[in-house]
């Protein structure tokens, strides 16, 4: 299991992964889903994936190679856009689908996989996509603020409740590992080293890429801190009349 | 959808579920998903149910029947234990199996039902099952303090850091409210009315049980307070030193 979160707010994204990736509870291993494609002060777009390791290593490898054969077409650091650049990504995932899915299903695992593309490109907005197993895929507009992908139920709630196209990059990077440790508190399959990846606006550049394993003392404080907060916040929720007197 | 969640807890048992079921999101109706069977002063047990409400219906109803004709053998409201309960609902489970699996199939239909039975006989102390479909059930150890059935992720975490076997009755009540909230908020598919049970151990009844329309004030307030409490203990979270240095 995985679980990617990224974030599109005005003054840039935030990108978090982490790198578990599990075949049965008794072979757990270590994978980064994020990679970064670059061309400082032009370009850069964030790719996270989640599903079948087999299929999202391939569809990675596949972009990568496109960088190294020009004659191949346009790739990831030479596409006009990021709508392209998603197009782009779409078309690895379904090369993977013509190439491996009947073979999955004749050992019953189902082709499953699920991209997130974002950043920006010189002369456009930083933009981000969400890409579904068909390699067909959906834009964050106006009203979006997020996308997540793999298990995004557990740590669902506090995105909802706190991010906004105006929340500051901080609070996008606080809210993502908030979001990051309710998920790991309760799907086993979801563990660290995570992937932070955030992109300014018109930075046309990674702003910072940090790798947050077990002596990160920042996201250690942070779990145990808002832990702490929650408990206390409910606290101090009040109680019901009727179950005060229901409960004497 | 459905949300259920049950609470075995030192003082008694907390039983909440929401009453929304939808066959698509334009067919979407209000059916109460938790039944009481009751013999005051000797025994009180709950019945809580998710999944194809054609089934949990069914299931109900041959609990029901079984308590008018005492010749078919023990009824929840005859039976020696909440263990001999637990599997009174699994064998209605499977006897609805029996009778409609083979033509759901060919519906393209899965079978899918998922039961929680908890509370207290006369002899024993408060106990609480999990029933899958396929009428085989889990019981909670001391280990334990919760089950949920139907939508259950977006709730878990707040339910994970608060309650604990000597949480109060109270402190169950306002958690399930707080799990239900997250899981309302997230699932269009989940909504009021709520029914919320409330079994005292050693009461041999239900101590409380109401309906939570839109118009209960506490849940409306709770729902507020508790948006405001995470909002603001959010903002309370420390910002990491390195991403004041990166983001300037």
């Amino acid at each position: 299991m995985t679980y990617c979160v990224a974030m599109l707010l005005d003054t840039g994204l935030v990108f978090l992964s982490d790198s578990r990736t599990s075949a049965g509870v008794d072979q757990i291993s270590t994978f980064r889903k994020t990679t970064v494609f670059q061309n400082p002060g032009e370009r850069v777009i964030v790719l996270q994936s989640a599903g079948n390791l087999a299929i999202t290593q391939a569809v990675t490898s596949i972009l990568q190679e496109r960088l190294a054969s020009p004659d191949a077409g346009a790739s990831l650091l030479t596409c006009a856009s990021l709508f392209e650049a998603a197009r782009l990504a779409g078309d690895a995932l379904r090369e993977i689908h013509r190439r491996d899915a009947t073979v999955l299903k004749e050992f019953g695992v189902e082709f499953n996989a699920s991209l997130i593309v974002g950043g920006q490109i010189r002369g456009e907005a930083p933009r981000l996509f969400c890409l579904y197993a068909a390699g067909n895929f959906i834009e964050a507009t106006a009203d979006t603020t997020y996308f997540q992908i793999g298990e995004s139920k557990y740590g669902k709630p506090i995105l909802d409740r706190v991010i906004r196209r105006s929340s500051s990059l901080t609070e996008g990077v606080k809210c993502a590992l908030v979001s990051m440790d309710s998920t790991i508190r309760s799907n086993l399959a979801v563990g660290l080293p995570l992937d932070l990846v955030i992109v300014r606006r018109d930075g046309y550049s990674v702003a910072r890429h940090i790798g947050i394993d077990t002596d990160n003392e920042y996201f250690h404080d942070l779990r145990s801190l808002w832990s702490e907060a929650l408990r206390e916040a409910f606290a101090h929720l009040p109680e019901p009349d009727w179950l005060r007197q229901a409960l004497g």
